[in-house]
């Protein structure tokens, strides 16, 4: 066999020991509180179908959808037909046709979020969920993104969702649910905002452009990136007239505590039947948020939070760690038909996604990682080995460990004691136990305490009681 | 948007709630105890690069990867003239040809085994490593597998690897690793059969049939499958002698203790250097294993076992359950040149890889799964919601009972309480907390155990302490 170039695709990473206990970390935290509040796990295929996802992400997204070939001898008649027919003219290429050839070739692709393989579960199993429906999914998407710093072409998603309630406890849990997760993180500022597509309608309606609405929820979603003046300078691209314009600023404009803001938003939205809704349902949503103990996050009625995706509905809402500028670390919202595609129309539902990789990227900036030490998870102590006799004898001593849960083991081979050493030093552990003759005839192992250097002369049990079970 | 039709693609599966519980219960035991001997986890993407994949399993393997079609306008002017050349004569399709073309259309594609990454692992961050090096990896591979009974196109594999490590300590260690995964899943009986290729290699060796070790590995593998009569009629077919698959066959006939067996192999082997090795390996492997507690495993020396991977080159092992017959549930053995093929040679590694999908079934055969309330994952308090005020009252209640950490969840709706208690018990939820005025006024809390059916009136502080903390 010949030697063969290394890599991986790009956009893809390995993960090694190290970058997995903080990954299994982060998620570990999030399945847990997920759990807490009643939401229960479940997987789709890493494939779906391309009549499942195709047409769902809009012209841009269906590009970065990874295909997947099809098995077999798959260049039958019909593909090759079409490769003819559209692909080559006379020896030339037509650019562009590969999107013409790839039905004929592909039946299947990677999924590219987790939330339309949700709505093709929902309506699949229909008969067999219990409504409300409260499920979390945290598995990996893919995405042809062109890669660039912090950008992957595989990532996880960890989405919580209910369907089946129109309910604003539901928000209301989501909300403690991300107040949970990162005062469990120990980050010690984040904000949530909080808007509703309701009142974005009520407002575009009251200015006469309903038919804006799409529009006006993209440009104002840049709001924070490209600042007052560009977002007016695009509204007027979008065909808004001055004055329209001039409304929707002095909106955005108005300060004050979220009450105040939802005063004068009711105020000037009160002729609006659907706008009404939407303030209606921000105050119950607040009332809500009173009645319970959120102390950590800080809560913003904002009402330049669009959100760019086309189906939610209601309630929207971000999440951002207020130390680091780094875009929002979670986000989402309600959809009135997000199913409906799939053929079960009218089912209510709101979810929340949370961005493991920017989550990871915060913690890591302000260094709010524990030590894998803490986290039980790496080798705790290592036995040295001396020879065949020694390693017997340590065997047993092993297993006891292991037995009250500590993760442990026997260094393999007979080398050196420095290179045994600098193998535990390298690995962070914590204990080394040396078992030679005298320690063998003793029964009293001589414990080196790695960080201070120190060593003890203590029996096995000795060890367990007074440095594993503190 | 139109309606589409569901589905998901052959062989592969959703897991709902329930299922999900269970596959956590079985990964999740497997990851504890993996730790516990002082592994630590990596992550490889799902895709790789296809010179990374292509050649590794052999014709047929390779014909099972699934591979990526690149992305973008991938029908260049030379993969036209691929289709061209090969694949169209005069309008006519030559079969067989989409395996020429697909070089020129897919450059990655989903791994088929969690063993290739991880050599293309370690050879690659060879310098970052610690030496033995110490990992397991959980998670799914993809093989275009022919679906069928108990095959599916995407599955777990969970490995777990030492690399860098002579040592028969590894060996052991997972032989420990299997004895304490089958226990903690309370699968009464299982048989660990272990073997050695350089025994295997030896006999070969002596029966001048060196040539033919390939053969006689992969006609052994299929001694419990097809029975003694055909193993020979297959041997003969594969060229080997009367007298040689005689003595084969009074080799494997050997019965007895571990011990006994290993002693008539000697002598027969004593001529063999690699065979001698081999018995060798045995003898101290069963030395080590007789100094630690191995309570539940079987463990049997099993000339017939060869396991039919090529890069085995020392101990092979496998295990089954005794009471299911379902095939092999874990296997492995040791290989000396795995990271050859990525310029990493003269590397000896041990694993073993547990079968996710055929563990679940031996639990489900034998009904080992725990229910879900033991495991603590779901919810385990509901309150009932009779209408605004009674929602709002049991908001920080349920703040409480979670804050011990405990699953529970309030009905979103004013629904009917049959409709409400009639979720729970879909749910299979264990305690239903029903809050009216009555309850609201006096604090005094109705408790509905829905076991049994038995109703209590408790404070939410009796409740946490008696029903909650015992």
């Amino acid at each position: 066999m010949n030697k063969v170039p290394l890599g991986i695709p790009k956009g893809t990473r390995d993960f090694s020991p190290e970058e997995m206990v903080r990954r299994k970390y982060v998620l570990n935290t999030i399945e847990k509180i997920f759990q807490r509040f009643g939401f229960m796990p479940i997987e789709t295929p890493a494939m779906e179908n391309q009549t499942t996802l195709s047409g769902k992400y809009g012209e841009e997204g269906d590009r970065l959808i990874f295909n997947i070939l099809n098995s077999g001898d798959y260049l039958n008649q019909r593909s090759i037909a079409s490769v003819i027919m559209y692909g080559v003219k006379s020896g030339n290429v037509i650019p562009g046709n590969s999107k013409k050839l790839t039905p004929f070739i592909s039946k299947k692709a990677l999924r590219y979020d987790l939330t339309v393989p949700f709505a093709r579960y929902v309506v699949m199993h229909q008969n067999d969920i219990t409504f409300p429906f409260r499920r979390y999914q945290i598995q990996p998407v893919w995405r042809a993104d062109r890669p660039q710093k912090g950008r992957f072409r595989e990532f996880y998603q960890c989405d919580v969702d209910v369907i089946g309630s129109n309910s604003l406890l539901n928000e209301l849990e989501l909300i403690q649910i991300v107040n949970e997760i990162f005062t469990f993180l120990r980050v010690p500022k984040f904000t949530i905002r909080i808007n509703n597509r309701k009142i974005l309608a009520g407002i575009a309606e009251l200015l006469d452009a309903s038919d804006k609405l799409k529009d006006i929820t993209i440009v104002l979603d840049k709001l924070e990136k490209i600042g007052m003046d560009n977002v007016q300078k695009e509204l007027a691209q979008a065909g808004l007239s001055a004055g329209t314009i001039k409304k929707i600023c002095s909106l955005l404009n108005i300060a004050g505590l979220n009450e105040e803001k939802l005063k004068a938003v009711k105020q000037f939205i009160s002729k609006s039947k659907i706008g009404k809704e939407g303030v209606e349902e921000m105050k119950q949503l607040f009332d809500f948020i009173r009645s319970v103990d959120i102390l950590n996050a800080n809560i913003e009625f904002d009402l330049s939070l669009a959100r760019g995706l086309d189906y939610y509905t209601g309630t929207i809402l971000e999440v951002k760690a207020d130390d680091v500028d780094i875009g929002s670390i979670a986000g989402g919202g309600r959809y009135d038909d997000l199913t409906g595609i799939f053929g079960l129309p009218d089912v209510s539902g709101v979810g929340i996604s949370f961005g493991v990789d920017r989550i990871f990227k915060v913690l890591h900036k302000l260094r709010l990682f524990p030590n894998a030490e803490s986290l039980g998870v790496s080798t705790y102590v290592m036995f040295t080995n001396f020879g065949e006799k020694e390693e017997k004898y340590c065997l047993p001593l092993l297993e006891k460990i292991r037995g009250v849960g500590i993760p442990a083991e026997i260094y393999p081979e007979h080398d050196k004691l420095k290179k045994q050493m600098a193998y535990a030093d390298e690995k962070n552990i914590p204990y080394v136990i040396l078992v030679g003759s005298e320690e063998m005839e003793s029964g009293k192992l001589t414990v080196k305490d790695m960080k201070s250097g120190k060593q003890d002369k203590l029996s096995i049990e000795e060890f367990i009681m007074n440095k594993l079970k503190k």
